[in-house]
């Protein structure tokens, strides 16, 4: 099969297909979506080699259980082992012994054909095309904040970041009650925010109150997000840090400390959640899929997808 | 009056007593503690110029609430503004205008007499020796983590640094239910420790389980011990920073995101609370007491609380 291997250089081989373990399913890709970690990783995010990718949607085409063939799924990332006490803990995200699809130690989605354990696949509803399923993974790290921290109705809340992961927890936070604002730097999206009443600035400092706000999503993709988190959180606020980034962050310690703010990272979320979302229709994910490549041109597909004036950049395989 | 001034440098002067403020109390002090805090502000930590100190009891000596005369008392260090917002959601500690005694522009406690807000004083119960509280301050300090985070009981927890804050913290987390595992590199710290039924380490990893313990405070004062704490945090646990010190901290931003860490910053904190744990003789803290100076031997004081081999440096004023 056809597929995007980074082992130190980003190449479209032809590779054989998975070979499936028990319990596991054998899924043809449909649509696979280029996210930041994929492009940190060829900047040497994680040490990864192998096929690449972690965001897709497809069909089940071979499964020892029948109950999957032909469904249409998207599949949770990390394989966790089910044994360890992470795991007994209902932390298989955070399970030590993992495989992360794409990420660690185990094949991606940027190929024809992809093998998961069946207790990672989701159904797809109906109602929620491929176009917007794709962005169950993505949309699941957004709704994990909400998993991870109690936020009170009208809570103010500023995500720094108009990029793919800043629209989407804009929205979903939104969503949860939250009064937004979304700073960020590119005027085209900010414009798509507005619609979705949702107030956008760029420039954070203008448009807030002077002791600054309870919640601070840094989603930025860059080291300098945190810095501008800091001044913009009050004292015993949040600041949730959504970004990861190969490189070291400075921090203001001193402020940690004296004003009591928690810095909250957070990761992976959970996939049931967000399909719930998409399927209420309280989150616009379309808007942000900028472009659509086949398979095929995937090196071209991640060159575009660093350009400034795109969103989310998808692969897809050619009808098999 | 005598009193330590820095103004760049720490020297011993006469200088005039505190004139008071309405709603003030003018405090003669009995005995002063000297913290890591004041030993940073030397270092050029919060740009303090003034009379030095934060930790004290004493006796109100004028005050036009005549109840307080002849009292025996401690006094909560920032003196809050009482009608900005923090103030009014009850967050006093962290009014925007507030100032802080010895810290930020209000004169501190090293000094023959202090002037507080009688809204600041906390009357010390009989059983309380002057020895012990004067150690109100830091122990407040200790108690904020239990008001900042749910602890379950019997939860693993790992204090960095045996040095006064930590023997408190450990000591207060111990009393909450947690069972508490102090890492430092002093011996005769650790053996301090012992016998208050804390398990204590000169090589954390050795006695930790590999996948890490739900909650580490980090109290060793130095920017090394954030990123002791990382690697001891497991996921999803949560790191406690108490240490305050004025240089930039290295941190693992891929780590706190990946793993879904929460740094939680911790400052002062509740005097009665302190207080209550002092009266209840469940704290031990005079033997942390290393040494007592006369308030006009306070540079030498100084000088010695600098040393290895001590805790807590006191001065004492002579009987007026």
């Amino acid at each position: 099969m056809r597929a995007l291997v980074f082992d130190g250089k980003l190449t479209l081989r032809d590779i054989d297909r998975p070979t499936l373990e028990p319990g596991e399913a054998l899924i043809r890709v449909t649509l696979a979506g280029i996210c930041g970690t994929d492009t940190e990783i060829l900047k040497g995010y994680s040490a990864f080699q192998g096929v690449l990718g972690h965001e897709f949607v497809g069909r089940v085409v071979e499964c020892a259980d029948s109950a999957w063939l032909g469904e249409r799924v998207v599949g949770e990332i990390n394989i966790a082992c089910g044994e360890c006490s992470s795991c007994l803990r209902g932390l298989g995200r955070h399970c030590p012994h993992r495989t992360v699809m794409g990420i660690v130690s185990r094949a991606g989605c940027f190929a024809e054909y992809v093998a998961l354990p069946v207790r990672n696949l989701h159904r797809v509803p109906e109602a929620i095309p491929d176009e917007a399923a794709v962005f169950v993974e993505p949309l699941a790290a957004a709704a994990e904040i909400l998993e991870q921290m109690r936020l009170e109705p009208a809570t103010w809340v500023v995500v720094l970041g108009d990029g793919r992961l800043g629209l989407l927890v804009a929205q979903v936070l939104k969503s949860a009650g939250a009064q937004v604002i979304l700073a960020g730097r590119h005027g085209w999206k900010l414009d798509l925010a507005r619609p979705w009443g949702i107030r956008v600035t760029a420039d954070s400092k203008s448009v807030l109150p002077p002791a600054g706000v309870p919640v601070v999503v840094e989603a930025t993709g860059s080291p300098r997000g945190l810095e501008e988190a800091f001044r913009l959180v009050e004292p015993r606020g949040t600041v949730v840090m959504k970004s990861t980034y190969h490189a070291p962050a400075p921090f203001d310690a001193g402020k940690l400390v004296v004003d009591e703010i928690t810095l909250l990272g957070s990761r992976c979320g959970n996939f049931s959640a967000a399909l719930e979302l998409l399927q209420r229709g309280q989150i616009n994910v379309q808007p942000l899929l900028s472009k659509v490549f086949p398979l095929e041109q995937g090196l071209k597909a991640f060159e575009y997808a660093e350009r400034t004036d795109c969103l989310k950049v998808c692969l897809a395989n050619t009808p098999g």
